[in-house]
């Protein structure tokens, strides 16, 4: 007998990934009444929709084999000096925030703070991000971030044109504006009838402009004052956006001090690596009158039940409070680990950190135009920050080229000019290297740094130093850093803690080995706009993503653009309403979507410049075929789509998938399939085959991409082969001519994530992927049948079976009982979970996805919670707990709390605090209690001084 | 005015690792009465020993030019494919373990688990060493690791000795040793008169032989059946201990089945990269008979006031404990991160896995010999796991050759032959790269190896499986692991959390930038044994560390091979005992030691067969220059040396420390001057100048080498230029042909950790060093000035000034109210501190050592914790408060304990949790109440199910 003849393969990364081991899979079977997983699966899965043969992926990798072939890859790559500027900048993160934020799962791990009790940590950090953002823009209130600065300038538009009194078709855009911004900003007022100008604000605005979008400083690096440009504008009652360099913002004279209404740009160069182009964190910033419409995210300060300060997100707009028809933006997340890095920058740095580095910056900057123009070089600028553009003339080609070979980007705005932008990371040696490709010999750089006088007059320099909060002026030593990033990390439940049971929204693994590759400097730091072969291994990994990803969904062509699931449902029906107009049937514009669709389905439709008609369902939650085929009849002439999710947002194959299909098809419509619920079909079924036209998927769902505390997302959209000319296309790359254009900043949107998802696949293999769907629908079946009992299970399939998630209906309790779903979420919290998803899609109910990486044991003592928590209710239905003086009512319980001396309480502190055993072991103790979100929507505080200080 | 005229120098590191800011420091030297630095100093450090000139450092570093700088010296090392083993293997560390535990500062930061309320996670995570040590070797006990597999086996010899019957002066040392492991034995054996003899010990061993040491397998691969062997030395009441490989013991007969008394070894490979040679954990297990002799560290099970399960250090022999003149051993650290990282390894894979593992490690190998043996080369091995000797002949220097220019690393065990060792990274490509050397052809090496027979006979493989404790069977998903760690970590106190205030053991910053090289390939995966040629990156940053160590001491030479203080220590007097040797003084061996020293400079002593003498000290602690003088008379003739500590252990820098200098060296005795304290003196006084022959350093302590709960150390031993020649040397690199031998088994010792130490010394550079050295020394004094009033504090210089620690005495106040050190340290966990040193080096004080790193902020919070203890005691002083029913006595509180609905004490519970404010916003929650050390150590068990299989 061999040595192997009986030894597992052990180094199988699935058997990581999935939670219950084969055995205890088995066991669960045995629960739910079946030998076989295949036998299982059958009574889940349609027959008439399966997978008929596997998915053709390369055989899986080790979890160090994927690693090593994605080295090889990165190696590809050639990280150069960049001084192309642009929006993208080098810049350092400090080392304690790399480790301890971006590598840390504490952070990455955690889910948006809808549930405020377990995400204090995180929500001050955003405070601080918004609280900086304010500051520096010299705006009264900024959002918790936006996807970036092109999708931000976008939103900019729409809401100038919302809010602001001049009711004209024009959104002006200053020439000055970064190209990619403009063109982004262009794709999204084409299908919204918004007119589009280009040209110089200092003469071209006219009074039909509702909007003004101005570049601060210029791409071509020129700082101009726009005071009088904004006062003018005002005159007509247009609103004016500044996209603004954070940076220089420390030493400019901000926006709002120049009467700007609304300030956006990025955040990346505040620590946050380049990355081919993202992720990074967009902001907005805007004056207190247009506090309750900006988009996006909000975080504010509010108070809890006992009185004591507490962070939330305030006016929640997320994904599925959208308003629906009424959406004016689909944004429904956030960049929150990477508006998270910034923030932490600024708050390390502090003021004088922040303002030592700009200086150091500019005084680059002017020392290298001084020396250039010693040289004879023709520097266009008056007054710059960090950004040169030169006149070269016929020469610059010839120095484009010399720059290429020693290693140095720079950026070719045309054929006779160049531009320079330097940034943190840029040396003394830097700037010898770069005067050297203008015939400068070597000089003292370090000296010419130092001497070099401001570039930027008096009047535009900022006048007294911004960030004066406490928090910005207290975490200046590494060990103080390292304290405050723990001490807000120890306030929240992420995945390192506990199951976070989304229904919705897949929390699954986001294994180490997947993390590894994001922060290696061959994809860190690389510019999204380095020349082609500097970027093959990114171009290679990315090319084998699109492949595999076709091939798992079924589909012909994707785009990886999209950096949220929203963009990506917008650029595929983006898709739809190319295609459409290609076929000159430009006229179909009704969007048919089901009433239990997710909000941006209907937001999104609107953005396109689509009608929604909404269709209606059966009591067990499924489309009704009958009125899908009326309303299909009644408008086919004009039927766009129908966007619908599979499995339902009811968390049920729908037998009728196909049906709904072939009747939108019949009558000349595209089929939109909503990727949200991709956990569910991998390996099994495809929406490219069983009739989806269109699909968006969420990497930061299935494929592993973790939520970041509520953002980086990834959406990639999937067509079908009719469709795939109609995909988002990129002037930087122009690969696909016929593209609806860009719909993200960066052609690859956020590219430095995609080795996540790239190193998933290769570890799992096609078999793996199986098993991975299997194991997250034999997870949330285990859970209904554990407690449909004790909670009604509010919509199965026809074999009386769940898909990956299932539906909690508690509505009768409450009835009965006075409980209520925020009773039972809170209570959760005690227990040591974060909640499942509350009141989606229907009101009064809980919806739980345990996803296939949660152990048995994880499902176990969530199942004991619930049953717990049922016998707690049980308590306030026979009148033994009174509901107002309930464990439920108050939850969570604060540690505080629960040691006051005078306990009034009809049930004792040990039943609050460890209402079951294995809490004594390990117990988490939420830092306030239940926050009063009312308070805070009332009372709208943004940006602030750090907890402690309100005590 | 240029941009830069007002702008501070923001790259520089040293105001990152310096807690208080220049601002701060000024209000701080102003509350202790003086208005510069520079007239504090010279108020502290005594005129006579100042050093007069900067130390001549490179020009501080930014800390990414001085991770680019040591990057590019990383890139001078060679990471090619090992097959040389001989006790160092390619090991994969999961990536969960690597990101969450060695690159986690809540678990490299960690301090030595002294206080057991707040160390239950780590040490859980050492009980699984154990009981993975025990299992493994089938012996009863293990301890919670060795520093490396050869000083082990110098440990078991002692052991042998101590414990063993037969009075003999023989140690018999299988000749299949391996080779680092008898030098280091032959070291340690030759000043305590030990006669090594290297044999077979089937034939060899004589009835004069008080031990044995076997290796197995053998470093020549053969697994040979001891049984006999130790039967029969057992007839002489011979002790016999085994050196075994830990991974082989997964499928091999054990050495506890063979008889043996005592298991050494290294858990290198079990996930903890090879570094050029460590740091590793060695590992010691032995009987239930010699259970109380085991050298180093042992964690134990006990049970908390409470009565509930608490883990803590058993048997304690912590290095002020030693026994002083009785000790037999000075080992009083350990590995304690890296037995950490291989019991992780253990629980990630258990049994199944690493049975698994062991088997394709062991098929690989058993493939390459029978294509070896097919292609006609000689394989001399009968039965092996995974290590063979080839009979390579006249080829053997051509074979080298080739196998060098394809990138692999052979063992060359001599002119004829050639060893190979694969291991867990050795893949089917890596089997035909090998074969190709020896003319085979490109084969199906997977199959080769699935196909591959045992080479290990029945009768000596396991019989039934090791690790069936739940806790090697429940964390094998990713996710389960994460929480776990996690979970762990949570338990405890490091320096992400707080400050730990510990006299004596400097615990500053350990700067990310300084820990991010450690787990570059290029350090990480390089065999301490590959060519020279390979390591030139290593070689040239350990040169430029020496250099700079001397240039910061004052010393000539210095030899970075002693992996613990203690190691260094001994090699120090290794030093004098083979200069007195070398000058026909041989017969000096008295060696005058202060009664106020460190205990393990006693051990130390004696370990090199000196005889220790005490000297007097006064009773401000300081030495007794007339005791001193008389005794240095009184054996002038026998003098060797004298060990002191400076500034002394008392926190005080003596004014006499130059006549106690003269005084030892005019009676031709060595000054042995302990580094411990050297935190105190970098920058201001040099040992090496002011009458210092040798001394010892701490990486760990003074230059940023993290505790890592408990180990790894580095403790350089520097010496003047006439004991040059007597430093440690090794075979591997017969650098220094004089030397005393080697007293670790790598040339090196910890090498890939001093990157650590390069990195802080560059980026400090020495007006850094100066700085923190000032601000160490003012952060003490501001502690003690702000105590003084409520706790006397022990010893001051002349200016009533103390160096960088300080003594608190608290006899008088347990005279009067029976509070304890006990209680006043365990009450600081409730106020989230770790404690102080407790009861060194007087018995009832606590002494205080902040360093420079800790801010002013948690200074203030740790002067206002202790100032509210003091009310504490007052309470009881005064009568309010019972001793017995104090929060002093009863501390530290549970959360359980707190919300115990029969609360009946004579305080609140919020006073208990809260007594200062702070505390509401930031609580730590120790796991366990406070521990019964007594009932542990009468109850010894030292291995077990996790704790929550006691509840």
């Amino acid at each position: 007998m061999s040595v192997l003849s009986d030894t597992p393969n052990w180094q199988d990364f699935s058997h990581r990934h999935i939670g219950p081991e084969t055995r205890e899979q088995q066991q669960m079977l045995e629960v739910l009444g079946y030998a076989t997983m295949a036998e299982f699966i059958a009574q889940v899965v349609p027959e008439n929709i399966r997978q008929q043969t596997p998915s053709q992926l390369p055989a899986p990798l080790a979890e160090t084999d994927a690693l090593a072939a994605l080295q090889a890859k990165a190696a590809k790559n050639q990280v150069m000096r960049s001084f192309i500027g642009q929006g993208y900048y080098g810049t350092y993160t400090p080392g304690v925030i790399l480790r301890n934020i971006l590598e840390n799962p504490a952070w990455y791990t955690a889910y948006t703070p809808y549930q405020p009790e377990i995400s204090q940590g995180r929500l001050e950090a955003l405070l601080n991000f918004q609280t900086m953002i304010t500051e520096l823009s010299g705006m009264d209130i900024a959002s918790a971030s936006l996807l970036d600065e092109a999708t931000a300038a976008a939103e900019a538009m729409t809401l100038c044109q919302r809010m602001g009194k001049n009711k004209g078709k024009v959104f002006f855009i200053d020439e000055h504006c970064l190209p990619q911004t403009i063109e982004v900003v262009q794709t999204r007022a084409e299908p919204l009838d918004i007119d589009v100008r280009i040209g110089n604000p200092f003469k071209d605005i006219t009074d039909d402009c509702f909007g003004v979008l101005l570049q601060y400083p210029g791409v071509n690096g020129e700082v101009a004052d726009f005071t009088a440009v904004i006062e003018q504008a005002h005159e007509h009652k247009t609103l004016v956006a500044v996209a603004a360099d954070l940076l220089s913002l420390v030493l400019l004279k901000s926006p709002g001090e120049m009467g700007a209404d609304i300030t956006v740009g990025s955040s990346q160069r505040f620590g946050v690596p380049m990355g081919f182009g993202g992720p990074h964190a967009g902001f907005m910033a805007t004056r207190e009158a247009y506090k309750r419409s900006l988009p996006g995210r909000l975080v504010g300060v509010s108070k809890d039940a006992d009185g004591n300060t507490a962070l939330r997100l305030a006016l929640q707009t997320r994904e599925q409070h959208i308003r629906r028809e009424k959406a004016t933006s689909n944004i429904c997340t956030a960049q929150v680990l990477l508006a998270v890095l910034a923030s932490m920058y600024a708050v390390y740095h502090g003021p004088q950190g922040l303002r030592a580095i700009a200086q150091r910056v500019h005084a680059s900057a002017s020392a290298l135009a001084t020396s250039l123009k010693f040289l004879g070089v023709e520097v266009c600028n008056e007054q710059f920050f960090d950004t040169l553009t030169l006149n070269t003339g016929n020469k610059t080609a010839s120095i484009h080229e010399a720059a290429h070979k020693a290693g140095i980007n720079l950026r070719h705005i045309n054929g006779e000019q160049l531009g320079i932008s330097v940034d943190e990371t840029t040396s003394a040696a830097d700037i010898n290297a770069l005067l050297s490709l203008f015939g400068g010999s070597e000089l003292d750089a370090e000296a010419a740094i130092n001497n070099a006088d401001w570039a930027i007059g008096e009047a535009m320099r900022r006048q007294g130093p911004a960030l004066q909060h406490p928090i910005f002026n207290r975490y200046h030593s590494e060990t103080e850093m390292l304290r405050y990033i723990r001490s807000l990390s120890d306030k929240d439940i992420a995945l390192d803690r506990a199951m976070i049971p989304l229904g919705s929204c897949t929390m699954k693994l986001n294994a180490t080995s997947e993390m590894i590759p994001v922060t290696w400097p061959e994809f860190a730091n690389i510019h999204p706009h380095a020349p082609a072969e500097q970027t093959q291994g990114y171009v290679e990994m990315i090319t084998e993503l699109e492949q595999q990803l076709c091939e798992i969904t079924g589909y012909a062509a994707i785009s990886l653009q999209p950096n949220a699931g929203s963009q990506g449902e917008y650029a595929g029906l983006l898709a739809i309403r190319g295609y459409h107009r290609a076929r000159n049937e430009g006229h179909r514009n009704i969007c048919l979507i089901p009433s239990s669709a997710h909000g941006t389905n209907p937001a999104s439709a609107q953005m396109c410049g689509m009608k929604v008609v909404v269709v209606a369902c059966d009591n067990n939650g499924n489309i009704n075929v009958d009125d899908l085929r009326t309303k299909a009849e009644a408008h086919s002439s004009s039927l766009a789509a129908i966007m619908i999710t599979y499995p339902s947002t009811h968390g049920v194959f729908e037998e009728s998938v196909t049906e709904v299909c072939d009747i939108v098809h019949q009558h000349g419509g595209q089929v939109y399939i909503d990727g949200a619920n991709l956990n569910a079909m991998v390996g099994l079924c495809q929406p490219g085959q069983f009739g989806g036209d269109v699909s968006h998927l969420n990497l930061h769902k299935t494929f592993c991409i973790p939520h970041g505390g509520g953002g980086p997302g990834v959406g990639p959209v999937a067509v079908a082969a009719h469709l795939a000319e109609f995909l988002p296309n990129h002037a930087a790359h122009a690969s696909n001519e016929q593209g609806v254009g860009p719909v993200s900043a960066a052609q690859y949107g956020s590219a430095s994530i995609l080795p996540i998802t790239w190193m998933y696949i290769q570890m799992m293999g096609a078999d793996g992927l199986v098993r991975a769907t299997e194991a997250a629908i034999l997870n949330a079946n285990y859970i209904a049948h554990k407690l449909k009992t004790a909670y009604p299970v509010l919509y199965t399939g026809a074999s009386g079976l769940v898909a990956h998630e299932c539906i909690l209906d508690l509505r009768p309790l409450k009835d009965i009982t006075g409980v209520t779903v925020d009773d039972i979420a809170k209570r959760l919290i005690d227990y040591g979970f974060h909640a499942p998803t509350m009141s989606f899609p229907v009101a009064g109910t809980l919806m739980i996805e345990p996803t296939e990486s949660e152990p048995l044991q994880e499902l176990d003592r969530f199942i004991d919670a619930m049953l717990t928590i049922r016998r707690e209710i049980d308590d306030v239905q026979q009148g033994t707990t009174d509901y107002e003086d309930s464990p439920l009512h108050n939850a969570p319980h604060t540690a505080l709390r629960l040691l006051a001396s005078d306990w009034q309480h009809g049930y004792s502190r040990e039943q609050a605090a460890y209402p079951v055993a294995s809490l004594k072991l390990n117990k988490y103790w939420p830092p306030v209690a239940r926050v009063d979100n009312v308070y805070g929507d009332k009372n709208l505080v943004c940006a602030c001084l750090p907890i402690s200080e309100y005590e």
